[in-house]
């Protein structure tokens, strides 16, 4: 179609700039292009804790403790279908948690995978924050996840303060290039902005990244925090929870500064870095503006979309045959990046 | 976010199989996360076209003779620009252009690169068809266009029977790994179509393929079909002019057909692949779909998706930031693929 279009537009559409398009109410059937577990996910109700505001601190706190106790009751059965174990350490004075596979192959042996949780810099603490970890460890890698502070009681920059630090002894155990960092949401921001911070203060770059849907914009910048307003029905929109945590870490600070932001970060010099979101995902464009951004500054970057995922979809149902694939995907992609 | 939601998910979310949800009217602002240029592209009206049905064999052709004039009129000076000169000629029968620069760089002397034109397998016949052919012309490759039968006086199979004359007649010609094919929207699709075609007749396979926007599933299938209707303001939705011309090509032939839709072919053994969309495209389901099927296939594939880019506007408007990045991203990649 993209010719005939043109030049119907050169003639016909006169410039409106700044024109705000409103989009008609539409239903959106559920797509038969995704595996019927994903159908029945995307089929199901908008998350309805969406737009919960909690007024005070007080407030965050039990919320985030309702949260925490609700993901913790499915992690001993995915701990075992994963065969993975967890055991408590500090590095720098930072809580952390190895989660080790009952084998690690060979070629991972040198290796380990430096973990950062997602939960809107808020949610997930302790223990609630290792899904992702295990899903990693599970795939043949020692993973190390980083139980960092947050907001209310600690906002930015105590979380990538406690990132740095653990970086800091981690490099001097590790060679760098043998280390992959990963997380997913806030998780992926924090893999990001922990590069941003290593670059600025000359400490060594990991040897990959993985940014599974990064809030790499923290302010509401970005087409798809519109577009799939509503369409993603796990956040659903960032007029609730998502924007009242970003203000809650921020805390007054700039939200454009990349080490809140790191879509604006300078890019040069970044490993090798692999991008995953999906087409309801309101993460969508925080995702591909990175990617961009990295192959703007010359960076091996790989990006994957996903259809009808919403944001974090992989690792809300990690059995979905889409999930699978995402996760191998990550695991494959450090196999191949880090060294050995 | 994704950790919060996954326990609230299973909590809270019953599972409600095969609900539509409505999603509610709403504004979209222009975003500023884009070029200036495409922000007035975003700007500017939906396309006036996008719901036209011509009723009639008749009244196609006075549209497709419209809209073919109306291209034309802007060739000249993109010609001039690109310092690319047009000759027309004939292969195995099917009348083709050469799409020539100036000068070749010695590392693309002995490499071709065959064009498929869009245009909904109904416009932009002769050289009309010739804007993406030119604009990869003028980044340093000898490209040759084919002018391929179109409906309404030849539905399918005959797009797809000329572009294998073509391509016969090519690898006679040409080390098949030195030929790279491309083509945007219904050019993508035929550019896959040409592979799927040329397994099922064991012909060499291209070196490496850039599919634009492809329109690789003929029929209205997919999530972003639903997602980015009127949010893409090109192409705005499939219930018009798209539909209508899908019907008309496929002229009672199964839509499901890897000819006509190639996302569902067999990906084992396809070249490399660049693939090209954007948050607004409604083809942004085509594009990673088949991204996804490569990949899952072994195939290498490389997806970019710009931000804001509705369908085509990249052929549309050439001199966006956006739209120089995506050429001269094709280029670099058929630069790195093909065989010298």
């Amino acid at each position: 179609m993209a010719t005939v279009l043109v030049s119907v537009g050169a003639t016909a559409r006169a410039a409106a700039m700044d024109e705000t398009v409103v989009v008609p109410p539409r239903p959106l059937p559920v797509p038969k292009t995704v595996s019927p577990e994903l159908q029945r996910l995307i089929g199901s109700p908008m998350n309805p804790s969406w737009d919960q505001h909690p007024a005070s601190a007080e407030a965050w706190r039990a919320l985030v403790k309702t949260y925490a106790a609700d993901i913790e009751t499915v992690l001993p059965a995915l701990m075992a279908r994963e065969k993975v174990t967890i055991r408590a350490d500090r590095m720098n004075g930072v809580p952390v948690f190895w989660v080790e596979p009952e084998t690690v192959p060979s070629e991972n042996r040198g290796r380990i995978l430096l973990n950062f949780h997602g939960g809107a810099y808020v949610f997930a603490p302790g223990k609630a924050g290792l899904r992702d970890a295990i899903l990693l460890a599970g795939r043949g890698f020692r993973v190390l996840s980083v139980d960092y502070r947050m907001a209310p009681d600690a906002p930015y920059p105590a979380a990538i303060d406690d990132a740095e630090a653990v970086w800091k002894a981690v490099v001097a155990r590790y060679p760098a290039k043998r280390v992959g960092v990963f997380g997913s949401s806030t998780g992926g921001a924090m893999t990001l902005a922990l590069v941003v911070r290593a670059k600025a203060h000359h400490l060594p770059l990991p040897g990959a990244l993985w940014a599974g849907t990064p809030w790499a914009q923290l302010d509401k910048i970005g087409d798809s925090y519109f577009t799939n307003d509503h369409v993603d029905n796990a956040l659903v929109s960032y007029d609730g929870l998502l924007g009242a945590a970003a203000r809650l870490y921020a805390n007054g600070h700039d939200m454009a500064d990349p080490e809140l932001s790191p879509v604006n970060a300078d890019f040069a010099g970044f490993p090798p870095t692999l991008l995953t979101t999906g087409t309801r995902d309101l993460f969508l464009s925080n995702t591909i503006r990175v990617h961009r951004k990295l192959k703007q500054a010359g960076v091996v970057s790989d990006l994957n979309v996903y259809e009808g995922l919403s944001h974090g979809d992989f690792e809300r149902d990690p059995d979905l045959l889409e999930s699978r694939e995402v996760y191998g995907e990550a695991a494959a992609f450090f196999r191949q990046m880090l060294a050995r």
